[in-house]
């Protein structure tokens, strides 16, 4: 496989000396197969891969046999420390003059601390790129049969997280503009905080009815989705058993999935069908 | 090429009385390298494919040379007629028992209408499925250097478009919102009502000084950015002579270009390089 990209120059491998560099790709929501060309190809040529809790095991073994693969999933809480051994790593292997996949789910700047990590490889003078990927939202919405967007319904969308506080309510103050009609929010956070995260829309002025839903591990064969007004989101979730990772989704458009929703994880393993074909 | 896919079942091709299906696939946001490997392997599987104006013509290219490629741009203000002409066009190719791929610009889901379509699709019978792409927002982010979100500048991130009224003022009538700090926002329009955008955010709080970026042709050969001060934007588009399509992004994180910059359109068609080495 021939690398003539003109963006980035990596040294050709086995020739020390030379500055390596990192290429920063967004493995997406889950599917292997929703990899985009670019990372397929930045990992087929890869001499280490550093990769993260919510990549599918199947793309971190398009890698070549003879690449090292770091696990560097973060534990909560652990943020800190992990992220400077993470940092301490890429720059470690680029100056060996390696070619260093840096894997993230979904997409890299969208929640991923990735620009955190090129900072630091800019002030270590290691070059490096972004491949974008399919953001979790985009995943588990088109997988869901839910538009994010809709003429009649919303014409903004908005992503947000939300750290817990030690209390263990969440830290966002801007539940007025969240809880706002003609709108999707699409919440990247774990369950722990759906009861703060339901009450804090509703004292805010969405009303009760409003549709929301959760989705469990989009996008794979284990995906199972939730629906109903935002005020019975908790309970169902809970009656459901769902679990990590999920991305609640709020707004008009989540009735559409009535009609959209043509995804069957039971009709078998949509991520590995007809991977073979495509890795050529 | 075989396909194994559990989730939509299409007719073989020549047989016909059977129902074909529609493939609603995200074509990224320009680099053709940014398509998914569904949507790649779904290409190449074709017998029909409908796109639109800003699909990357290596992107249509990879369909059979025997697949018919039916060009479905539409024209400012003729939205209503063309769309019904699209959804027929769809329709009737899938009850020929036909493999139709409808490319869109982005992801579907969001801006692109998808949910509009597969409305119309469902209503009629006709079985598809959706692929998601990598956003206008996330691939133009990406290749700018602008991280959409960052713990430290933006906690969440809002996609907007704005659909000018006949006065020529923008249809947005949340500025209060989108002025708000410790959040990126991303405006999926046209360069025609940057100045209603600019003196909306201002009117309604945003500082002078915030940082704003316009990306032209982002992710291609062609990109180029504009970024300074809110205040100064439409100046700045102006002299630089920008043009559609474009994006733009106004929040602290475009600060960040000046170090996360990493591409450079100049050093050669990034979009062409290597792409046959994935075509295999």
């Amino acid at each position: 496989m021939t690398d003539r990209d003109p963006t980035l120059t990596f040294a050709p491998a086995g020739r020390g000396g030379r500055t390596g560099g990192v290429s920063l790709v967004g493995a997406g929501p889950g599917d292997p197969e929703l990899l985009t060309l670019r990372g397929y190809r930045r990992l087929r040529s890869a001499h280490v891969v550093l990769h993260d809790r919510l990549v599918a095991a199947e793309i971190v073994a398009l890698a070549p046999a003879s690449a090292q693969r770091v696990y560097v999933g973060k534990q909560r809480d652990r943020h800190p420390v992990a992220q400077a051994r993470i940092n301490e790593l890429l720059i470690d292997y680029a100056r060996r003059g390696l070619r260093v996949v840096r894997l993230k789910g979904g997409d890299p700047f969208i929640f991923g601390r990735g620009g955190e990590e090129l900072e630091e490889l800019m002030a270590a003078g290691v070059p490096f790129e972004v491949v974008p990927g399919v953001t979790a939202a985009s995943g588990c919405a088109a997988y869901a049969g839910i538009p994010l967007t809709h003429r009649d319904h919303a014409q903004s969308c908005v992503f947000v997280t939300g750290h817990r506080k030690a209390d263990g309510a969440l830290a966002l103050d801007y539940f007025d503009q969240l809880a706002r009609p003609q709108q999707t929010v699409v919440f990247y956070m774990g369950l722990a905080g759906i009861e703060h995260l339901v009450s804090g829309l509703l004292e805010h002025g969405a009303p009760a009815e409003r549709p929301a839903a959760v989705v469990q591990q989009g996008t794979t064969a284990a995906q199972r989705v939730v629906a109903g007004r935002l005020d019975a989101l908790p309970g169902l979730v809970r009656e459901a058993g769902l679990r990590a990772p999920t991305l609640v989704v709020v707004g008009e458009v989540v009735r559409l999935r009535e009609h959209l929703a043509w995804f069957d994880p039971t009709a078998g393993d949509a991520a590995a069908a007809g991977w073979s074909t495509v890795q050529g």
